[in-house]
């Protein structure tokens, strides 16, 4: 099939990959435009540093799988310092570090995302049980990929206030 | 049909309209929990204050009737101060006529959202060529939607910054 003879389905999934593509996209290009020594800086004052938001949209990216019933997490490990606890708490890994396991968990989570039918985006996620997802349909994959893309938004708002 | 025998098609609308739906209740709630002092402060020091994002996403959510070719968006006359000049460069309308404002604009999305049945939401948006369109068929109603959900997402993920 061409693009011109898609099926409504795969037209309604294309279009919400194209919208997470979208905002990867943008707020790659801001991280990716940050020195390491800007990584270190505030949002805002007191508020969290950049560093922080990539490694907890990082870790949030890499969940995506086992909430999705995919596979594993890879990212386990970076759970405390990214998401359990607040900026500062724990020590965070390098930026370096940081930049390498965001081009891999995005490059995987997106393979995963291409090889998913119409009708797989339409299944329960996992962590909705079967009685509550007969009842509540829309809690599917689909629903936390457009979950985690407006999260991404609302991250890049944030590190927009940034002063550089 | 009962929501347990609603097509595929459907179901990705709905999953959809839960996403914005949810954004936007957020955000409302945000805003609704601010005192008209309140919204006149900064979300961070020298940045936009919370009243001018209230007036910015009001008016954007309005714009998104005819950019989606479904009428004409009600108001036009905001759009100078919230959306095509910055902050503090005209006076704003006072917090009360903008709160009713809001109410009446997400009423109205809302109904004409849930008016559309899955093909028209595939339909091109207004300001996509046929011939564009045609080659790029996911620039369509749907994904002017999914930008505004995570539009909202920005904003409100800067206006968690401010200290109250």
């Amino acid at each position: 099939m061409n693009e011109l003879q898609v099926s409504p389905e795969q037209l309604f999934v294309t279009t919400t990959l194209k919208a997470w593509d979208l905002w990867l996209g943008r707020i790659t290009k801001f991280f990716d435009g940050l020195t390491d020594e800007q990584m270190l800086q505030e949002i805002a004052p007191g508020k969290n540093r950049a560093v922080y938001l990539y490694g907890h949209l990082l870790v949030v990216s890499d969940a995506m799988i086992p909430q999705m019933g995919l596979g594993e997490a890879k990212y386990e490990h970076l759970r405390e310092a990214f998401l359990s606890k607040p900026d500062r708490a724990v020590e965070l890994p390098g930026s370096a570090e940081l930049r390498e396991s965001w081009r891999e968990v995005h490059a995987r989570v997106g393979s995963v995302f291409a090889e998913l039918k119409p009708e797989q985006w339409l299944a329960g996620h996992a962590t909705v049980s079967a009685e509550d997802f007969a009842a509540q349909p829309h809690r599917n994959r689909l629903s936390i990929l457009l979950s985690r893309t407006s999260h991404l938004g609302y991250h890049l708002g944030q590190l927009m206030l940034m002063t550089r």
